[in-house]
C-alpha cells in the first residue's frame, strides 16, 4: 500500500482537501465545500459598513469536516496511509480567540460585535490604521519598508489596531489574535504555533526583531510594544512539523491520530511547491485577474517593488520573494467587455470559439507592432508601487482594431512582468526559467507564448488546476518525515510531489529581437507616465 | 427688382449652383450635379495605376451647366439680374489644355492616353517627383520650405513633372497646363488668368518669384525654368473680375453675356468669405473628416505646420494662412466602428438616438477626467507636420467606459486645435474669435462646446450646408462691382452677404480652467510621443 498526503486549501469562498501520493504526487481524491455564510454582509441582520469583509470561523471548521471526509472517501485510502496533513489560507485572515482557541465570536456577549469575527484579507476598513503605520514608518525611515514597501491595509497589524481602537472590549478578552490558517492547525494540534509565511508577508515578522520591531511599535502605541508576547504567538516555518492530530480532529475528520501536521502557510505561496521550484532562479507566476511573482533564492536582496521578502516565507530555508502585477487578466476583460464592438461576437460565434479564444487567434495573425501600451489599469504594484498610475495605449491609426488593442495589452501585461524580472536581476537575483499557474497560463497558448518571447525565457505551466491545495500536500509530506512514509528534505518531497507540466514555451529568437524594439518603448512610456 | 449673384462649387463628384441675393446674402436657389464619371478608375477599359485618380473635363462643362440652369429656373430671376459669377473648385486639380483650352484628352490621338485628362487633387501616382522637390529644396535650404514645410505629390510641379517624365508626348503637345478652376473660368470669359489662392496653395506661387523660383525650378530640371511663361500663366487675386461672360456661355447656362466672372478659388477657401470673415484675428475651422484651419493677416509670418501662406490666397489684399488636423469626424468614426460595444447601440436604439448623438450624450454626462488622447491617428499636420505620429490614450483604468473614450477623442481633436491656435498666436498672428462649418460643427453642440472650452474663444457655427458656393457667389457680386449692383469692396461684400450662424459657442470659464490642466498633459504627452 502507498501512503499519501492530505492538502487543505482554504480560499475566500469554500475549502478544498485533495489527497496525494507520496511516491509520485499524483493527485486521487478533491473535494471542495463552500462556506455556509460566505463573506459576511451583515451581522445578525445590522449592515457591516463600507470596506468591511468578515467571515465566521466555525464555517472554515464544518467545510474543512465535509471536504476532507469526502475526499478520504473518495480515495478509498485507509486513515493510517494518510501520514501527513499540510494546509493553506488566504491572508492576512485574522481573528481574536482565547487561549484555548475558541472564536471571540463563540464568546457569550461577543456574537454581535464585529471585531470578533474573521477580518478577511480583503477587509480594507482598517486604511486609517494603515496611514498611521506608514507615516510613522517613512518618517522613522524604517527598514521594514525596504523590503515592503509600504503597509496595506489588508496586513495584519492596521486590523489589529482597528480592533484596539473600535472595540477595546474585543481587545481587552481576546488572549490572542491569531492567522485563521494558524487557528485551523491550532484546532488540528491543539498547538499555537504561527507560520512564517503569513507571520512575514503580512506582519513583517523578522527572526531577528519580532513583528516589525518594539522601538517602532511602542512609538507607535505603547500598548503595541509587547504585543507579540501577549497576542500573537510563536513563529515557525511553513511547511514544518506542528504536531500530530488530535484525538478529536482524528474523528471528525476520518484520520488517524497523531497524523503530523504542518504549520500554514498563505494559499499563494503554496503553489511554488507545488510547480516544483525548490530553489533559486526560477520564477512562478500566479497568473488571473492580477499576477503574483514569487522565488525563492539564498540572500535577502531588497529592491523597490517587493511586495516582501521573508526568511522562510515560502520554503523552509530560502528566503521568499514576493512581487506582482494589479491587473492582468482584469485588463483582458476589460478590453472583451468595454472595447469589443458586435462584429467580432459574431465571427467568434460563427468560429465556434469563445470571444477570447477568436480574440487571441486575430491577435495571434495580426501583423500590427505600433501599438505598445502599459498595463497599469489598475495601477502599479511592482515595480513602482503606485495605485494612482493609469494605463496608456500608443500608436492608434485609423486602421488599428480591437484584436490588435487586445494583443496590445497582453503584450503590455508581458512587458509589465519582464520589468519586474530586470527589478530582481538588477538587484542580483537571478532568474533562468519561469513557471506559470492559474487560468490564464492554462488556457491561452498565444498569451504564454508572447510572454516567454517577451521575456526571453522559458515558461513551463503546471498541468494542475489544484495547484495550491496540491502544494499543501506536499508539505503534508514534509510534515509526516520520513519515518512516516514522507520527506525529512523538502526538495524531495517537492521533486517527487510536484505537479507535471501542461506545456513549455520557448522564446522564439526572432519575435525576442522584435519585442526588446517595443519593450524599450514601454519602458520610456512608463518612465513619462510615472514622472 | 433685386440682384443676385451665381456661385458655382466644383467639388470632387458633383457642381452646384447657388443663387444668392447680393443686397443681404439671402440664398434663393440651388442645383447640384453629379459628374457622369465621377472618379476615372480606367480609361476607356484600360484599368489605371495605383495611387491614380482621373476626371474627364467634359464632365464639368456638363454638369455646370445643367446646375446652373436649373438654379436660374428654380429662383425664378431674370438673367439681367444675375450680376456676377464666382467659381471655386477643388485643387490642385490640373489639366493639359491646347492654346484656345480645348483639353488634350479631346483632342484626336489623346482620348486613350491618361496624362492628357485631369490629374485630381487625390492623384497620388506622382509622389516620385515629390520627393525629388523636397529633397532639392531641403539641400537648397529654399525659403518657400519656410511657408509650405513640404510639397506635396497632390501639388502642382509634382502631377507637372510626372507628365513631362511619362509622357513626354502630352507634355510637348500641352500649350498649358491649367487648374480646372482657372479653365472654367477661361471658358465662361475666354480668358486665361491663374486664381492666386490654387497658384499660390498647390503651386507655391509668391508675386515676387514666380512659382517657386527659377533658380530653383532650373536646378530641378533645365526644361523647368521658363514653366510660367510656357505653361502656365497670368495670376490673378481670387475674387477679382476677370472679364465677361462670353456670348456662347451666355447662351448655354441661359444667363447675360458681360456678366462679371471672378478669377477662381479653392473651394475650401471660399468658406472664409461665406462665414463673414473679412479681417485679421478671426479663424474658421472647416470640420469633417478632417479639419482645416483657415486665417487672414496684414504680415506674412512663417512658422512650423503652416500648410501654406499666400498673398490675396483667401481674401483680396490679405495674406491668406491654411493649417490642418489630418483626422477629426474620422477618428469618432474609427472610435464608434472598432471601440464601441453593442450595449451602448443598443441603449442608443431605446433612446431612439443616432449613435454618435448618444455617444455625446454620455461623454458630456462622464465626470471622468483622467483620460487624455493625442489626436494623431492619421498622423499630425500642423503643427509637426510629421505622418508617421500615431494616436495615443492614457488615463485608462478598469472602469474606463468607451463613452469616456469618445469624450477623450473629442477633446483631443480640440486640444490639437488649441495647439495650432498656439503656434499662430505664437509667431504673432493674433486669434480673437473662432468660426466653424462643415458637418460635425453644425451637428454636434457638445463637442462645439468642448472646444469652446479648451480654446477659450467664442465660436460662431455657419448655418449654411453650403458655404463653399455661397463664398463664390460673394466673389461674384465682387466682380460684378459696384456700378452694376455688386460691390467694389470685399469687405462691404462679405460684411452684406455672409451666411447667418445656427449658434455661438461662449466658453465657459470653470471648463476652461479643467481643459488648461487637461491641455498641459496633452502637450507633454504631444512633445514625448513626437520626439
Amino acid at each position: 500500500m502507498g501512503k499519501y498526503s492530505l492538502g487543505i486549501d482554504f480560499g475566500s469562498l469554500s475549502a478544498r482537501a485533495v489527497i496525494v501520493d507520496v511516491e509520485n504526487g499524483k493527485q486521487i481524491a478533491s473535494s471542495a465545500c463552500p462556506y455556509v455564510h460566505g463573506v459576511l454582509e451583515e451581522l445578525n441582520g445590522k449592515p457591516l459598513g463600507e470596506g468591511w469583509a468578515l467571515q465566521d470561523p466555525a464555517d472554515y471548521k464544518e467545510s474543512m469536516v465535509t471536504c476532507v471526509r469526502n475526499a478520504v472517501a473518495q480515495s478509498g485510502v485507509a486513515p493510517e496511509d494518510i501520514v501527513g496533513i499540510g494546509v493553506d489560507f488566504t491572508a492576512c485572515s485574522v481573528l481574536p480567540v482565547k487561549m484555548d482557541g475558541t472564536p471571540l465570536s463563540q464568546v457569550a456577549g461577543f456574537e454581535d460585535n464585529p471585531h470578533a469575527y474573521v477580518k478577511m484579507w480583503k477587509h480594507h476598513a482598517a486604511q486609517p490604521y494603515a496611514d498611521r503605520v506608514n507615516a510613522l514608518a517613512k518618517e522613522r525611515n524604517e527598514t521594514f519598508l525596504k523590503k515592503y514597501d509600504a503597509i496595506s491595509s489588508e496586513w495584519l497589524l492596521p486590523k489589529l489596531m482597528q480592533v484596539m481602537e473600535e472595540a477595546p472590549e474585543v481587545y481587552a478578552q481576546a488572549d490572542k489574535f491569531i492567522e485563521a490558517g494558524d487557528w485551523i492547525v491550532m484546532l488540528l494540534t491543539g498547538l499555537d504555533r504561527r507560520n512564517s509565511c503569513a507571520a512575514g508577508y503580512k506582519g513583517q515578522y523578522d527572526p531577528q526583531t519580532g513583528y516589525m520591531n518594539k522601538p517602532f511599535l511602542k512609538a507607535l502605541d505603547p500598548r503595541l510594544e509587547h504585543i507579540e508576547e501577549e497576542k500573537l504567538g510563536k513563529v515557525v516555518p511553513s511547511g514544518t512539523l506542528v504536531g500530530g492530530l488530535t484525538e478529536e480532529f482524528a474523528r471528525l475528520l476520518g484520520l488517524k491520530a497523531g497524523t503530523g501536521v504542518a504549520a500554514a502557510t498563505i494559499d499563494a505561496h503554496a503553489a511554488v511547491p507545488a510547480v516544483g521550484i525548490a530553489s533559486p532562479a526560477r520564477m512562478l507566476m500566479i497568473m488571473g485577474t492580477s499576477t503574483c511573482h514569487m522565488m525563492l533564492d539564498d540572500e535577502e536582496k531588497c529592491f523597490k517593488g517587493l511586495c516582501g521578502v521573508v526568511k522562510d516565507g515560502i520554503i523552509p530555508g530560502f528566503y521568499g520573494y514576493e512581487a506582482g502585477q494589479c491587473a492582468v487578466g482584469d485588463i483582458f476583460q476589460w478590453v472583451i467587455d468595454e472595447i469589443v464592438p458586435k462584429k467580432y461576437f459574431d465571427l467568434a460565434e460563427q468560429a465556434d470559439m469563445d470571444i477570447f479564444a477568436y480574440m487571441s487567434k486575430l491577435a495571434q495573425e495580426s501583423e500590427d507592432e505600433n501599438l505598445v501600451a502599459v498595463d497599469w489599469w489598475n495601477g502599479c504594484r511592482s515595480p513602482l508601487m503606485d495605485g494612482n498610475l493609469k494605463g496608456v495605449i500608443s500608436g492608434l491609426t485609423l486602421k488599428t482594431t480591437a484584436p490588435e488593442i487586445f494583443k496590445a495589452v497582453v503584450e503590455a501585461t508581458a512587458f509589465g512582468t519582464r520589468r519586474i524580472i530586470e527589478a530582481f536581476e538588477d538587484s542580483g537575483v537571478r532568474i533562468d526559467q519561469l513557471y506559470a499557474c492559474g487560468g490564464i497560463a492554462s488556457k491561452n497558448r498565444y498569451m504564454m507564448q508572447v510572454y516567454a518571447d517577451v521575456t526571453g525565457k522559458t515558461i513551463s505551466v503546471s498541468s494542475s488546476s489544484e495547484a495550491v491545495a496540491h502544494g499543501s500536500a506536499i508539505f503534508g509530506a514534509l510534515a509526516a518525515g520520513k519515518a512516516n512514509g514522507g520527506y525529512d528534505d523538502v526538495g524531495e518531497a517537492i521533486g517527487k510531489m510536484a505537479c507535471g507540466y501542461s506545456g513549455a514555451y520557448v522564446p522564439n529568437p526572432e519575435k525576442q529581437a522584435l519585442y526588446n524594439g517595443k519593450y524599450r518603448k514601454y519602458v520610456a512610456m512608463s518612465d513619462f507616465f510615472s514622472k
